[in-house]
């Protein structure tokens, strides 16, 4: 029996765990794997030959992954380099070592890519080994799925925390211009996501990477919309397109911080309009909120884990599970297998025919959106603070 | 009968709205009270006649009133002047054209100020109005009462939201300093929060502004830690008392994010110590996420609200409810009457003796802190939102 090993690469979702338990619960009742490994920080484990014996872990503690923020095994941002290079004989080792058989790769578009690679030199050098990836990311860029596992739990978060501070914002009769901060590099799916709060809760305006910005018609919204509310509240992607501010001597406060669009417009703001500003960075939480996790997302997470081994198993490899919408009257996904060198390295932008406005989206997105989001999850507290798993890591043998 | 007036006054909670909902709850099942009104824009309403008639509420709305974060009845900073301002004069038409006899001030330290000049004002004039002040806010840094109704739910946030961090920041090898900042302009209760999150998910590093700052210090620990474990978590309060770098020039970002002294540390780290940092600005979000809302927290904020009006009814004046702890096994308190005048403009800190080091407080705090924090509500979602409260705010005639 042939052994399998998991790993979780690029930054965490709210429901990446969710997978590796899906793996878990997968692998733990079929009758074809040995051992169930999990690579500490992706795949620097395999080349490291650092492996958790998965089989070790208490049930408990494995139950607890479906409400475990972060990378329950590690991440890791490495990227692999041609299939000459011995690092790969280090993978080898690893892999022999071990009689690893199937490789999951649970990750976005550069993990991707790593899952590309591996399959391409298991495949050259003549060696039986499946490798399938997973999807993750917040961004919800990875092209050929439906949508991204962990982004409806971002798009849940993102959605209530700028419905709080649009509430909190009401509050003064001088008030300020609020600029909320919302992670996609270069995709906007995340921060269109408020445009499914409904009128009085939503943000007044909404700023994408996907869309031309031009400063002044900004500043002339932003001065209508203060006139006559007496608070504005603007959600932007972190990675719209602006022209930066010179960043010599900005280096210092450290990458996000500084060259952050939100501290840019909010410094234009006070400039050219005087008014009080304050900025909002939903930071980390976007990716990390057990408490706003979507139902439908934790389970696809899981399932998408579970589709995983079954089609590792069924010997397929250099493919990524994925997911496709059933016609239907209510929201039913179907799960497949896509080749996952036409995902790697590629990026699913927010449609442009999307792109009402600054101040709406279109009913299609919403409609796409709805059903991603809608439904809500217990979490297990304890002293007011909710558990996590802690795994015990032990190193395989 | 007479009519009953409650404001809200100062920054929101996410309890704010909950004593709304226990002033409405009991003054509507009394029949001593005519009007049931809502001053609008705290103190603001009573000077320019701007009163919403509650009894024209919805009572589904009135309900969701209990998950609703803002000021319902929107807010005022406005400090009183002297008691000869012609704003006196104002103030007393709007109170005998509503024939109001109650006025209850939902508030923090200025807003108990508030408090105690109108009553003072009454008592001088010969006006029967009675003046009771209801405790808010997340600081938690009024004397005389156990704690302030905002806090346990602020710090339930706070908490949360830093473990959220804590294991999102483990996910890579070579990580980074995260710098948290969290609110307390002068007390620290709300950063001390943190210490109850058990080891392995708390942060390495906790600053309160009743600390001493050794900025050497700060250092050499981030860097001990840093090389250490690869990363660094630290909590800070936005009223640290540190040399703050040269603001000029610094305006043009706003008050808020540019003076705030996890940048400037963050810029320490960098120009020091070489480190990359993240800056995690809790922001609005800790007064007004309706999901961490602490159970006890929403339910003594509602019953500030029914005692204040029955103390009201009882002609009680110039006094703010307040809790005391009654000794017992389990966690209960009683309530009970403080003069105004002796809680105005005061500001209770964080205890000297609770401050062991930045790496622990002491477990008497924690002792106070645990059943402040221990329970968790239910929220009503709708398409994965949060629902609140829409109030009709039809003006009173």
């Amino acid at each position: 029996m042939r052994s399998l090993v998991y790993f979780q690469s690029g930054g965490p979702t709210a429901v990446i765990n969710c997978s590796l338990y899906g793996v878990i619960a997968e692998a733990f009742k079929s009758n074809e794997i040995g051992g169930v490994y999990g690579s500490i920080h992706g795949v620097e484990g395999l080349i490291e030959d650092n492996l958790a014996d998965l089989r070790r872990e208490d049930l408990e503690e494995i139950e607890l992954l479906k409400q475990t923020p972060g990378a329950a095994l590690l991440s890791s941002r490495k990227k692999l380099p041609g299939e000459e290079d011995p690092l790969f004989a280090k993978i080898v080792q690893t892999i022999d070592r071990h009689d690893i058989g199937y490789v999951l790769v649970n990750g976005g578009n550069d993990s991707m890519d790593t899952c590309m690679r591996l399959d391409e030199f298991f495949r050259k050098s003549g060696r039986d080994v499946k490798v399938l990836g997973i999807p993750k990311t917040i961004d919800n860029d990875l092209v050929v799925t439906d949508h991204c596992l962990g982004y409806p739990s971002a798009a849940r978060h993102v959605m209530n925390l700028v419905k709080m501070a649009v509430l909190d914002a009401k509050a003064y009769s001088a008030g300020k211009v609020i600029l909320i901060e919302i992670m996609g590099r270069n995709a906007g799916w995340l921060t269109a996501s408020v445009d499914l709060l409904p009128e009085g809760e939503r943000p007044d305006l909404i700023f994408l990477p996907e869309m031309e910005f031009d400063q002044e018609r900004f500043l002339y919204e932003v001065r209508e919309i203060y006139q006559r509310k007496g608070h504005v509240v603007c959600c932007v992607s972190e990675g719209l397109n602006l022209p930066r501010r010179n960043t010599g001597g900005v280096d210092a406060f450290g990458h996000a911080a500084l060259e952050g669009v939100s501290f840019h417009l909010s410094e234009m703001i006070h400039e050219r309009l005087g008014y009080g500003t304050r900025v909002m960075d939903l930071s980390l939480a976007q990716r990390a909120d057990p408490y706003l996790v979507s139902r439908s997302d934790r389970e696809e997470a899981i399932a998408a884990g579970k589709y995983a081994v079954r089609m590792a198993l069924e010997g397929h490899s250099g493919e990524m599970v994925a997911m496709r919408r059933v016609p239907s009257d209510r929201y039913e996904v179907e799960w497949f297998l896509a080749p996952v060198k036409d995902i790697a390295n590629r990026e699913r932008k927010f449609p442009k025919s999307w792109l009402l406005s600054e101040m709406e989206l279109s009913e299609s997105f919403r409609e796409y959106l709805r059903p991603l989001v809608a439904r809500s999850v217990q979490v297990i507290n304890e002293n007011g603070i909710f558990q996590s798993a802690r795994l015990r890591l032990e190193r395989a043998k």
